[in-house]
């Protein structure tokens, strides 16, 4: 017992992030690195039981949009991929390929799918003969494989991770625009109203969208470090697939038309990565009420010498069951204060410490893993005090979480701005030239000069510099955009 | 509309059971088979939903019975299968090997896990250390692929299909043994009590266990022909993978010890075959309460007359949205008639049907999917009264599934009276000589003679045959075994 009490508790301060970072997620037993398959994560029962809870709010509000669960075969023909030439250029060098089945050679290459496209829109295709077929709206959950070439990270990137992805079609170009609006609109309701992680929406300059989009928006949040890591995206794919894949449809007017296509892709995984990083404090996790894949942990103290503690406990954790909230008690063989660092670790959003004197005023000493303060709780209003806590401790860290973001946002006027601003971390506003092919070299001059990557202009809401001039190249500045150091 | 009016319904009656099959998948749009890649299915809204729902209960079942989720990676090493004879004897033949990544071979080729213990249980070896961490009992929900050789069929058998997969260790031989028989219980628990689906566990013989198993016990279970589906098995392991994994724990008197395993793998995917088969009728498909992807569809009557009647289906619908009873309104450009059919093909348990009358006496007619029974319900009591219909429902199928599988239990006193037996269709008991590896002759030749199958003699309760003799070969019958058909 004593053994293992000393090695409990995280030792870098969360300033060290990335050793935290990795440290929290071997102590909290998330996941594990050691399958020996590069870049391939074990994901232990902590973090799947968060992850499986991400899904569920996540895949409530696609359902609430009007989208339709399905499941794709996770394996794709060379052949589908070859279809659409700026999707196979942008995705092949990522691709694993299967070759044999047993001890025979397969006739065509099968990829394993990066993403759904090329299987999704063959059977689009079929699917889809009239405008009363439209629009059509699909998701699925599941897991997706790239080579991944850059360093690999739990839950950063890897190459192989859990994401959804939705793949919609339209009769009009209108539709189509409208549902990358609601895309933006569903991150929100989730991502940030859920899961407490702040954002913002940019449109990639062209050099950076994703292969065969007519356009690409992608929510960039921030890691604890000022770094910039990419969540969900959206695509407007227009007809760029629905011609090569022939998704036609007939029209009112009777004429034969292409579809108007988006796709959108939230990655769980990656979302986690924000869940753990934005929440977390030097003593560990600290997850949302929502999310908590345990939201109470009830300690009993001085169970030994007063029998009548562990029933009381069975009690409240009977009443908590009833109401739904999740909730274990920590019978272990080890000391409160060590069940209290445990706990705190994993980040359980509030503790129930019960001992004899609670049994006799039938009460509960509740603790926030927040705020550390404790009160006293009648056991008559237990559930609504959970209630009302947990999700006040969510509210506060969305707003530590906000208000974090907010102060990581800068602008700067020129390059020698720009320079103190990446070292500082965060978002930097510029006036700058162009986001189609002529604004390359400028964005290259900042990624070689100062290591900052250009993410784009906002889409919520564009900026217009007006008479500024590009702070790389002095041409006529078209936008601003967005520059940070990237994940 | 008049020229889809006239392609619904299916036409092919149940007793054709392999068309009617075929045609209820297609027409409720379950699947489809068309991706390019053999055996591999597109699953469409309905079943996933469905699928989603049987997921639900089955983890449910998991985590009550201390099983907690993981996620381990889809590509194990080739080296990792190699390490346990038996299994990798069994499982290579059918395993799709990733060879290449990008435009490079990888050094070590990557199997598509058919199965997770030789990704597991190398983890298993890291993670337990001590008695204290024992049991371990772990499970993932995930998909495998499995290169079948044999004619694949949606729901029954792919190269693609979805499970959960548990993985057990324990201190104790005992401990495993009472694993084996918990899984039996699970699988009574959700396959039967709330899918209504009923089966039979049997002891396989020793040249039918899974690769690598001390025993196998595994579900069979009947299609609507009288042939076997085998469903869920359990597994005991024995120390079998433990001594080449290397799982090993340090007892309570201080001792190195390797652990004992067991592992267990219900098939959603393929529990679905049998959902569709066993609970379907003429008219399609008929879901239980619990599992169909919407419980009501409300079908106004006469709402283009009447402009009251939809304001009131919201309010119904409202009110069932709030009582978490999965709901639709069908406002499509259909006549009642059309709905009706459509719905009941496609399962849905309960159809309300609202018009004018109904707006003015506050009520709603009811009509349940398997005994076409109408009735008028005050809305005041519609939830209560949906929930008992329902339920009703569900028991029913599960009753008439219960009778269809009793009535093809047969025995047979000789190798003519099991031939007659076998060309009925269902289970029939016969007095064996062996089970192990002496038993095979006799298996071979019901197999070449009669195309039966053994199946094994009954997990739950083993029968003794006395002084009975092997109706094959005439020598003392060790077991009373049960032969069919199988899928």
């Amino acid at each position: 017992m004593a053994e293992k009490e000393e090695i409990i508790g995280i030792t870098n301060p969360k300033s060290n992030f990335s050793e935290w970072f990795s440290e929290v997620i071997a102590k909290a037993e998330l996941a594990d690195m050691r399958h020996n398959v590069k870049g391939f994560l074990v994901h232990r029962p902590w973090s799947v039981m968060t992850m499986e809870l991400m899904y569920d709010y996540y895949e409530r509000e696609m359902r609430r949009t009007g989208h339709k669960p399905v499941w794709f075969p996770a394996l794709i023909p060379e052949s589908n991929f070859k279809k659409e030439a700026e999707h196979v250029e942008g995705f092949i060098p990522e691709v694993f390929w299967v070759t044999h089945a047993g001890d025979k050679k397969l006739e065509e290459k099968l990829a394993m799918r990066p993403t759904s496209e090329t299987a999704m829109y063959s059977m689009y295709s079929i699917w889809i003969r009239s405008w009363r077929d439209l629009p059509l709206k699909l998701y699925q959950r599941c897991q997706v494989w790239r080579y991944e070439t850059k360093a690999t990270r739990p839950f950063i990137r890897g190459r192989e991770f859990f994401w959804i992805e939705a793949h919609n079609v339209f009769a009009t170009l209108k539709g189509a625009e409208d549902q990358v609006k609601e895309d933006m609109k569903i991150t929100e309701n989730v991502m940030h109203k859920v899961f407490g992680i702040p954002f913002l929406f940019f449109r990639r300059p062209d050099w950076d969208k994703f292969p065969g989009a007519v356009y690409t928006y992608a929510a960039d949040s921030l890691m604890p470090d000022g770094r910039i890591i990419q969540q969900p995206s959206t695509h407007l794919l227009g007809q760029n697939f629905s011609k090569p894949f022939d998704v036609k449809f007939v029209d009112k007017d009777k004429k034969e038309k292409y579809g108007w296509q988006t796709c959108y892709g939230p990655a769980i995984w990656r979302i986690f990565a924000s869940v753990i990083a934005l929440h977390g404090d030097d003593k560990g996790l600290r997850f949302p009420w929502e999310i908590a894949p345990m939201q109470v942990v009830i300690v009993p103290i001085n169970h030994h010498e007063n029998k009548s503690v562990l029933g009381y406990c069975e009690q409240l954790k009977k009443m908590l069951d009833e109401a739904c909230v999740s909730v274990e008690i920590d019978e272990r063989d080890y000391t409160p204060g060590w069940k209290f660092n445990d706990w705190e670790m994993k980040g359980v959003p509030i503790r129930l410490e019960i001992g004899p004197r609670e049994v006799k005023e039938k009460t509960a000493t509740l603790v926030r893993r927040d705020t550390k303060d404790k009160k006293k709780i009648r056991v008559k209003s237990l559930v609504r005090e959970l209630e009302s806590e947990g999700e006040a401790l969510s509210q506060k860290l969305r707003r530590e979480a906000d208000s974090f973001f907010r102060k990581n946002m800068h602008q700067a006027r020129n390059m020698k701005e720009l320079e103190a601003n990446l070292s500082k971390g965060g978002f930097t506003k510029i006036a700058y030239c162009s986001m189609d092919i002529e604004g390359v070299p400028c964005a290259q001059k900042i990624k070689d000069e100062l290591h900052g990557d250009v993410r784009g202009e906002r889409a919520d809401k564009p900026e217009n510099p007006k008479a500024g001039k590009c702070i790389v190249c002095g041409k006529k500045a078209k936008h601003f955009v967005y520059v940070g150091k990237q994940y």
